[in-house]
């Protein structure tokens, strides 16, 4: 009965603390986090009436991710719960000329064996208005792609929106698997969200005048590969947030959104990073928010980058910041002086 | 028989640690902190003989409080004890775009319900020769203004020199009330400390050409507040901190100075934060220091902004460096190269 | 039997956590930290066999040592025991405007009382092609000049490569002793390091157009500065490490080098800084490791400064960085993107 | 909707960690706790769909309440919110002869001051089936007093089975006020709880043969207590658990029931103890959920023992452990052998 | 070439700290164990030559194994690398009547995907006098049940001894399936380890008179265990520890042997605990030390019942203790007085 | 101008966190201790005004020491400062079987170095009426045989108490050495100190049927050592700390005291540890507490072994106890129960 329904894998994050290696660390901090359940956490902060769709392993392990996320007033009840392992992943924070560096191991998880029977998508969407996933999903295994496929047709069955982040993951398969499944499944997707490399990664639609590596991104390119990407497979609306790397805990952050008709670009903030890891999610929350409430491109936009800016800032996957912040910060407050 | 004297609350700080926000937080970091107490320290470790006057919980926690102080070598014999409870406030640190955040819980404590009898102001300022309280003690509570008001009045009496930080806060009192008692209060204070924008909330004298919250301030327009400061309450003295916010972790610092006749402003740094809680307290008491020691007005400001620079680079509200420290940096030494 | 053999006192670290000064610490992270042991671990990292060469304490902190070095694979068969202490050292670590401090307290450890007698060169060199060891060692003591002397005159008749870094360290010889001792000994060096300001301190040999203090290096000046020490002494290699510092956690980085023809400059990088102890170390185990590998002048160079500036960003003395990292940010990937 | 209400403060603790005295702590362990709230939390953990009733500060610390409620499932959907303060409280974990110590910071809490307008009981106790509170709720406020004989009366109204925990508290109200106010709220309790002297604060019915400084309670004297209870007040069920303090860290901790006709008395335990705050409360859930599952008297006895037994070695007021961990020691199993 | 070498696997181990629950803990210690690594620590810190042979994968946490191993001076030059995961599991410690718990997540590590191929048992038992390996390994994989039978056989070929200790693991296989492999594996072994219901569990021999569950064990049985296992499998040596649980921080502990002729039973020490779990590996340890310093039977055992006793005040599953330390338990210093 | 004056050496305290080893340690609790500082502080807590002297290092470590004096109001006036290192030990706690383990680091320490005209008896004890140190005061040079020698002198001119508290330790002196020092000095002592085993160590005066090793320790024994000290040496108080150890974490703790006439022995405590690092100094400053207010020899003996018995319930060798608490336990009140 929620609204806005995501779709895929949590799993735990272990993280170095105090910028060491993961290599130098004698404690891990432990969180919890997936692309899909950083969307609902997001949307959940922002009032929105969430359901998180997973399968977790019947064990403590599965009984804290279901903690976390209900803390957060998302909707749990359509988890289901099996034999097997959860995913995990270990997180070392990088500094300047260092970059950040993640080791997964999500092979195998309770989420990656699950079966299509286990999500009964015409209860769970049943009432919803979004249907969400990203590309690490169908990346995870082929019962996972089957499982996509029968929730998105389902979605178009009752009329409801679908959205999709590409989410390129190198480490979950090649660019050659990820084209053909991911050209298929976005047949039955109306909103493409993506990074300033996933548009290349996946369907090889490249910007002109970019280099990401040494952190020069050219709107014109962006705006070129929006276009191509609506003609080629008809989305109503695509955005594309763009991270201009300086050092790894300084970068600049900005988005993109074509509409069908128009293309806006957003203010570029310049960030000082505590945590970057799901930035690019959180910006995908905020244009689901602006979009689910009507408002104007633009301002879906500024406040899809407010937000994501913010995101920087916060320890953890998890966007933790209300909409009062983001409108603050989308109407310019950015120097961070002290709110007594 | 100290030389010199503040008044005021002190609390107990509660911070967030790691950048962590509030809600996220399963464990505080705990200082105590308050303006006129932040002062006494700052002094006490320049070597001034100071007293701190408050009045404090018989319990552990105020116990807390007198053994921190101590070991700084303030003197709290003037300290009272009553039934009661200490005040508190928690810290959330910002970074880049997302501000700092501090919920106040300091209503109804043992020294916003003290009695102006608690304090015997002709044995506490005898000796003395300098009294400071800030703005922040009459907004606490009625009896608190009477308080002030009687250490004014004994202070002039003796012949004590007496100054005042404006601190407005807008969770104590409304502008109006603050304007109403402050500017009874100050006909008796001959030094007057401010931030940048306090002048405006308080007595609603603004500095032209400046936009605090875009960080960009104009020494010009400080000038005309310092003057129009003095000409309307005949102050010997004013100074006002003034920070430009870039990013919540990097501000620009610097000060100015008027003593009746002329302008004097400081040398500007671009600070790398910390922790900037206490800075403007750090800077009043940098000026105290330089005016008690007869230094010349733009070596008691300089001396004073430099002070309150490396007051950011500390964690807590107390500013904890010494009087080298401060004057190496005054001359130039401030590129932070490691001291073996 | 190792290829190259470092030669030094290896000390405890405590460093206060999180920009604590000293004075406010109640706890302190422990690690163990030396200029030539950092170099040792650099090079076992890089994958070389490399001894280190010290006296211990025979008890659970000398233990406590073998087990560090001995986790990077470092060997430590030529290391001896015997009753006495080990030398430590506080740090502090600055920020902004506030520099680093450090308190030594190494005077009387088990290795400034050691013997020349302790250390059998002749076994200890045996194979090897490289003696590594820095102008600490003989500030410690007349018997570590005497031991210094033996393995430096050792290496000349089996024909081992040597090298020294400067390492000029006030708190422990005056600029007079040291340039008497290190004249001598450099008489058996082939190869030079030293930062900035060591070839004036020790050597009197200044460069033009320099302010250290005010972090403006001038490549001229210092290209004049290893011409001075190459004429003077005659090594066959000099390399300078340059540390322009802006403030105390961000500063500019590079080096240059010169062969005894010509004369190379690095790239300079910006960088954020974790923990800026022991850069120096790993620039001159980046050369060694070049020149062993026979890499190109400039490529060596480069090669070194790339791994010291990712130093700046590991906490503890210990450069743990991998040669694909050095050389991914020698090649110009600086800009700290996620390695997923 | 919920089965069970349950209505009360629930206050932020802050606890020194490591055993240190609250003097002695820089930093704060911060966990959420109240009587009530820990029933209801207690319940959820055993499967009990329960809402929490309370009055909470509209602002950071109001909704981390909110989130940790809900991350155990409790039902949050009455609370409601105003602006105001959230009660806390400081602990510090006594050990062998030191005693634990509790400084209350709870008055003038926004729930101290809340209306009885602020609960609608008609509509919070709709379907329930249980309701609780503790004789901490009607001593924070007279307000509070009418708002739990609203709650009471209403439940009666709808045939809600009432409990009550006497827990008196010394520091909220004097035995006489006490004994007065609970005299005429019991009126409408089906179910009493009590510790080992309540009843004799509450109501001055004492135990005999019973010495509870030194730690030896007598079986025969708190049959009586029960018995006297039940004569005067018409209980239909009283329990009292049973604490021997040995040392701080280790006790004896029992229970007994009497259920109108019989008594009954469990097995007691020597517990060592991590945390046992809290553990009174658990023990009522603990029955709470054995008369709701129509367990036997003596099972249901044994089972709350047990689960309260556990809660001593669980950190935080909260008892975290399964249906499953309670009835395997009820069994028997309490030697602690590891669970591979 | 070493003289010792263990076979198995060694896992990250995560706890929690401070007697929180896994559910409850938002940081984990890491550290890394393993039954057979356990053992090489062991015997490493009593100065054994040792090597430890496993398969790691190659990637920091890999790396990080490595690293742990080489700082005791293990031999891990037999350790081979291949893509794959790292076995872990999750630790939660208990207290009081609350067990401890572990979470196991090793299935599909890269150990237990190794091929017999990887294990080059002519080079690796060269010159070895003793090989060790436990009942986990051969339960990971039919490929490893393999590896232990071609190290078995060939450890025979070459006249060295082999040892090994039951440990049944109930998650790991079914008591059918281990009886059956062990049953043939143990045929080569000449040393059998096990704790007090491994032999039950896997070969049906159970103790008389002893209840595991309440703690108390009868030597009389255990003697006819190892005398039943001696018969049926004609072992030179058995040795089984015993636990009899108080509770989860207290146990006594003790062991027994058999040697072939004569049944010997240690003194039993009444342990408070900081962490058990590896202590039946430091028994075997114990007595492998013994064992290969020739020392009397009841003298081996009595050192490996001190060594393994003083293990569970060691943190982490590595035991931690010297020779003397061990000695000096043994001659009955047990009562834990300072050592300045 | 305070009533007691303590002379000794204070050092930095570095201990393991969490029951951990020395050698496993990667951060250590810091701390400041001496056995006459330990003295000093608890006096000072029971508002006793004293002062504490001795010489402190010129740098950021010695003003920490200043600083953690002044808080609990300890009277640094006396203490002088010069060049040189502040004496530090580290500490391992033990647990069970596991003893702790001191590891000294105080050799040449800046008061081991001292000269006796560092300090200007006096002026220091001008109105003093007691004055205390213990035997490793004159154990750490010559010069502080001659400046204790000094301050007894002078003691003995003004009429001021004295007391000496034998604290023998092996690492500084050999037993013929004391013998020789502490014969000389005890000739000015009214009141001696000591623990179990210090007059058999220092004087060769044993207690019979005791065993110190198997922690049994016979009245009888210790009345005949006291009486034997007293015949001795003339003393007009002799008491002795008796301590009985099971395990390192429990021991058992009492006291005996002779008058000159009578013999008096305490209650005795069952103590569970959190650190029992100067137990023996809060015993012997309970006791000059008890003499100085003329309390009766028993009541003196319960409030120095009561307060002795809490000092191992709290972290740190100070003991943070109030009079009430100390009254209260003496009293009877040991069973640990909550204080609300």
């Amino acid at each position: 009965m929620s609204q806005v329904v995501t779709f895929g894998e949590i799993m735990m994050r272990l993280s170095a603390q105090s910028h060491l290696r993961l290599i130098q660390a004698s404690q891990f901090d432990v969180t919890y986090a997936g692309a899909e359940a950083n969307v609902a956490v997001s949307l959940a902060n922002f009032g929105i009436d969430v359901a998180f769709v997973t399968k977790l392993p019947k064990n403590d392990l599965g009984l804290a991710v279901l903690r976390i996320l209900r803390q957060y007033g998302v909707d749990t009840s359509y988890i289901c719960f099996g034999e097997g392992r959860l995913g995990l992943y270990f997180l070392e924070t990088g500094f300047s000329q260092r970059p950040s560096k993640v080791i997964y191991d999500r092979a195998n998880s309770v989420f990656a064996l699950s079966n299509p029977d286990d999500f009964d998508w015409d209860k769970i969407l049943e009432n919803a208005k979004w249907f969400h996933f990203t590309g690490i999903t169908p990346a995870l295994s082929d019962n996972l792609v089957e499982s996509c496929r029968n929730a998105l047709k389902k979605s178009k069955e009752k009329g409801i929106m679908t959205s999709c982040d590409l989410n390129y993951r190198a480490k979950l398969w090649s660019e050659e698997k990820a084209r053909q499944v991911m050209s298929e499944l976005v047949e039955y997707v109306d909103v493409l969200f993506a990074n300033e490399e996933d548009a290349e990664k996946v369907f090889g639609i490249k910007a002109d005048d970019s280099n990401i590596i040494e952190g020069k991104l050219s709107l014109k390119g962006y705006e070129q590969v929006c276009t191509r990407l609506q003609e080629k497979f008809g989305f109503k609306k695509v955005a594309i947030s763009l991270r201009e790397s300086i050092v790894a805990n300084v970068n600049r952050w900005s988005g993109v959104l074509m509409d069908g008709k128009d293309f806006y670009s957003s203010k570029q903030y310049t960030v000082h990073i505590v945590d970057r890891v799901g930035a690019g999610d959180s910006f995908a929350a905020g244009l689901i928010f602006g979009f689910l409430n009507n408002m104007k491109p633009q301002e879906s936009l500024e406040f899809a980058v407010a937000a994501s800016c913010l995101k920087h800032t916060i320890a953890g996957d998890f966007n933790q910041v209300s909409i009062d912040e983001v409108k603050k910060l989308a109407k310019g407050e950015g120097s961070g002086r002290v709110v007594r």
